[in-house]
């Protein structure tokens, strides 16, 4: 059917089975030939088809509401609440969202980007249900990795004391970003393959087969019900929690699905319904894929696949195989991700150093405080985290490894703006939370030369927290040796004429692009390469005072507690009277996009630094 | 015994059981003497007297690693390790730590003071450990309250799939600091009073006093071991986990004690023992506390017990009565506390609202999120927190609250200085992590009536996450009427007289502090009360720059990312030359000590602002 002309979920419960399936086809064909026009999350979309049709059977949103956790794998959600036509902006500027976005739709009541807040959201929603006395069932449909995340956890462990009711759907697809771990994740493999599931699915399946298919079902499962609970159900994690478990469920079967949607509908508490999909199914590339090639794509031919270009160096590539070349030398180099093994590039460190690498799964909070303890037992951890979910341990960070200056090393992937992604993935923030932190010490690179000399330092000092800050993207390599170090706290001059008046100060990989900047319009400007956030060059500053430097600090993070507003502090505090421009983001959110559209909305492309400079340099000639 | 010549823990090896118990009654009797003398938290340590001990006793420090999550349970462990002539200077600046410190002795090699750290940190010595080839066990000693909080499922999950082997001590009160909830709760309770329980306790007491007693008894507990097994052990959250399991155990009974922890030291697999301890076991009033009073204490008469003195009025106090009352008038004001009924005084809502007051144990996490939810569906929830424990929800007010904008309040307990619970504790950081969050309005309360007021704009235009941050200590109560409020973003000029250069920027209870030494030196200086961190007051701002003010921001907070630096960096974005001094905390963590100490110590006392300002009136005479 032509999918577009989709307005409301509500037609899907006119169709038999038949038919479903046939729309499954079309949702999954218009999956693959939309995102692999304009990229987005393939693998995640492309498992949940039956699953999200089967729940927009069972329940009746928005009166019911469904809340995706983490929301990347809403795209089947958005196509069936009619938002077809809006996939050819999909995670683009001024577009449709990649994630759950509430004011896309009335049929989207959550919104996320980050792992494991549905279900606690969720119980918000089922709490003020029960507290107005209204209706409607409150669907929180988490992954494998995001139930194993410690806020997770504490909803389950909540959920499972209270009354008002909540329908967890666990979409287990054995493989979210990276491998699962912990107790949890053995559960539901052992689920997955026992003769109790065998023989209850079985059960299951061959009763739904003779039963009238359709609503009046769930009526008669209760039967069936007990009957699965007296094999499988008393003894799971989450009757532990005081949860009703249903599954696990066929995902790719309308049958199962519907009647364990509407069985779970039936029941007076709250129950997890285990779901067990197909990552990628559908596309025989993506089924296949055991390396998250296929989790977020960048825009490809669906009928050839996703090429990998062996020529392109990502920052994460550089800055992991300079740790592994370390790690050679050096036997106490441990590492830990929280699920980012290919994300943060580190495959090949966990292939040839299995026994000091460590994926704890969704869990930065336990990933750092575990890092906090190697290093208290003299281990040298280097964890790897995006920004934007380093926001996740913050405490960790602060608590248990600054406030105890344990010597580590935290690399910050995807730092600054990310791009499609969007409010919930930018990068933005890390400088303005972590720099009042005593103790840590924050490298900003400018390219792979420093972000190797910077790994050095921090793993022969080893004396201290340090925070390796780099972005998203493609870096050209260089090589340095293992010995080569910088001197801590100190900032380069790229460029220095005594007699220039006006200084940018930037830092990460712009100071390349403005050194080229400057080159090309032969500006009289000096260049200083910030590499150290934290401390402070207080020498270059107290210099850039003494010879009377104009200065204009270029930012692309957060302007409120951003290097600018630091050198704003140390001259203010020292009575230097400073003129200094700033270029940085506003106190808003930076909404999805490519990073030139969001440079240039924010007013901090370089172009806005030319213009500012240019202005500058007038000022200057007319004074 | 004379506690004070305990110069290691080796000697308890030798003793018999009645002499452990002679020594428990002595370690007892000490306790309850010293910490009434100096406060410090009291009934937990009381009731980990014989755990602790037995602990020794098997075990051997430091080659055997105690991680005591939290760490103010740890002074039984500090008496048994050569710190008993230190219980005089508890807690007090340059004394002895009331919880683990690494510098204090070998004995400690780990230390907190946020919950649910200890069992990640164990993961990573112990992996360590393995790496090394090493020996020693590890052994993390974890409440009831902590363990359910998002960071030890993290870590027990995670647990469950290694083969480092850590030892889990369940130090199970059945009262952390407030009521325990959730799914693992039911389950530490049903384990206290089920069948099971007692008849697998009754056999394995039955064993143990046939046995010799000593070490040996371990290598023969194995069968009884399966036979626990059999009935307790594979139906409980923990083998889900992954993990083994021992318990319940008597935690004040030493043979009981000593032969679980015998067989855990002899499995080779990590394991949780379960142990039952009475809180405040041995000194009455402490035992029957249900409120927490006896959690942590005030020096007090130990032979009269703690007088409560009605007339004090702290700042939860006012706070929580006038929220109260506003949901006399106000349906849909919900309360959402983690764990701390009693610190944020929420007995009497949670009594006279029980269906809107939700108490979520120590999750953070879950506890904000939790509140989003129920702002996505309309409910205007109250979430309280202490400043230094909302650190574990930095990413939920981000990601979840602010970047939604969705309207609630949040209440920062416990923000500054806090005194003797020293590094781990003091609230000094939150500004510099929240103010860069967009949508945010930061308001700091200069008494009892500008908070009242400041909860009633919070509540009347409630179309933003606000944050009401105010101090430890007591406030005098001041009437205020339910529709009073404040203009969002205004400062208030206390003392402004056009002619005074001098003005001095604060907030909170420093304002009348700043006040009243102004009036009593009669210094010609101006005041001005920055109640609202964020939004800044720009027009206020911009009148002192036009009135030629010389500016001192008195701040009892970290310098970097506070207010000042906020300051700062606004007048030099619009170039406007401002001199401008500062106090405030430098980049460090502030030790333990009574506040007035730690002012004197960090130079930011109120003597330490009159020198300044003396100095600045000098400067201004002369020039």
């Amino acid at each position: 059917m032509n999918l577009e002309k989709i307005k409301e979920p509500e037609f899907i419960k006119q169709l038999n089975i038949d038919e479903l399936n046939d729309l499954a086809k079309d949702i999954r064909q218009f999956l693959i030939e939309n995102v692999s026009k304009t990229g987005g999350h393939f693998s995640s979309n492309l498992g949940i088809v039956e699953l999200t049709m089967a729940l927009h059977y069972v329940f009746q949103s928005p009166i019911d509401k469904f809340l995706f956790d983490v929301g990347h794998q809403s795209y089947v959600h958005k196509i069936l609440t009619g938002r077809a036509q809006d996939f050819c902006t999909l995670r683009q500027f001024g577009g449709m969202s990649g994630f759950q976005k509430r004011k896309e739709s009335i049929h989207d009541q959550w919104e996320a980007g980050h792992s494991s807040t549905a279900i606690s959201a969720g119980i918000g929603m089922a709490i003020a249900r029960d507290l107005n006395h209204d209706n409607g069932e409150i669907i929180c449909i988490v992954g494998d990795g995001a139930i194993m995340s410690g806020e997770s956890f504490e909803a389950l462990n909540y959920l499972g004391s209270i009354q008002s009711k909540v329908i967890v759907i666990l979409n287990d697809n054995d493989m979210s970003i990276s491998r699962n771990v912990g107790g949890l994740s053995n559960f539901l493999s052992d689920m997955r393959i026992s003769t109790q599931y065998n023989n209850a699915k079985n059960n299951y399946v061959t009763f739904l087969n003779k039963s009238k298919f359709g609503k009046k079902v769930y009526k008669i499962t209760k039967n069936m019900k007990d009957h699965i609970k007296k094999n499988v159900l008393d003894d799971n994690i989450f009757s532990q929690f005081g949860l009703d478990y249903i599954g696990p469920v066929n995902g790719h079967d309308f049958r199962e699905l519907i009647n364990a949607f509407s069985l779970a509908h039936d029941m007076k508490h709250s129950v997890v319904v285990h779901v067990h999909t197909t990552k990628g199914k559908g596309y025989e590339l993506a089924e296949n894929d055991k390396s998250g090639l296929y989790h977020g794509v960048p825009p490809f031919d669906y009928k050839k696949g996703i090429k990998q270009s062996h020529k392109d160096c990502t920052w994460s590539d550089i800055i992991s195989s300079h740790i592994e070349e370390r790690m050679g030398v050096d036997e106490d180099i441990v590492v830990i991700t929280p699920a980012m093994i290919s994300g943060s590039s580190l495959n090949q460190i966990f292939e040839h150093y299995p026994h000091r690498s460590f994926d704890v799964g969704i869990t930065e909070e336990h990933a750092m405080t575990f890092a906090a303890g190697l290093s208290c037992a003299h281990k040298k951890p280097y964890i790897t985290i995006y920004s934007s979910f380093i926001q996740r341990a913050y405490d960790q960070i602060n608590h248990d490894i600054a406030r105890m200056n344990l010597p580590c090393l935290i690399g910050i992937d995807r730092s600054g703006l990310v791009g499609s992604d969007g409010e919930t993935h930018h990068g933005v923030f890390d400088i303005s939370f972590l720099s009042a932190i005593p103790h840590l010490i924050i490298m900003t690179p400018k390219d792979a030369l420093e972000a190797k000399k910077m790994i050095n330092t921090a793993f022969i000092h080893f004396n201290a927290p340090y925070i390796l800050r780099f972005p998203k993207g493609n870096v050209e390599n260089q090589e340095c040796s293992l010995d080569e170090t910088i001197e801590i706290g100190t900032w380069e001059k790229v460029i220095f004429q005594p007699f220039h008046s006006l200084t940018v100060i930037t830092y990460d990989q712009k100071v390349d692009q403005v050194f080229h900047l400057i080159q090309e319009y032969h500006l009289p400007v000096n260049l200083i390469n910030a590499r150290f956030i934290k401390p402070l060059d207080k020498d270059m500053l107290n210099e850039l005072y003494t010879t009377h430097q104009h200065i204009i600090v270029y930012e692309t993070d957060i302007l409120t507690g951003s290097l600018g507003s630091q050198i704003a502090h140390y001259y203010s505090r020292l009575h230097m009277n400073m003129s200094i421009d700033y270029l940085g983001i506003d106190d808003h959110y930076t909404p999805q996009g490519n990073i030139e559209k969001l440079l240039e909305i924010e007013m901090v492309s370089l172009d806005h630094l030319l213009n500012l400079i240019k202005e500058k340099l007038d000022e200057k000639r007319e004074s």
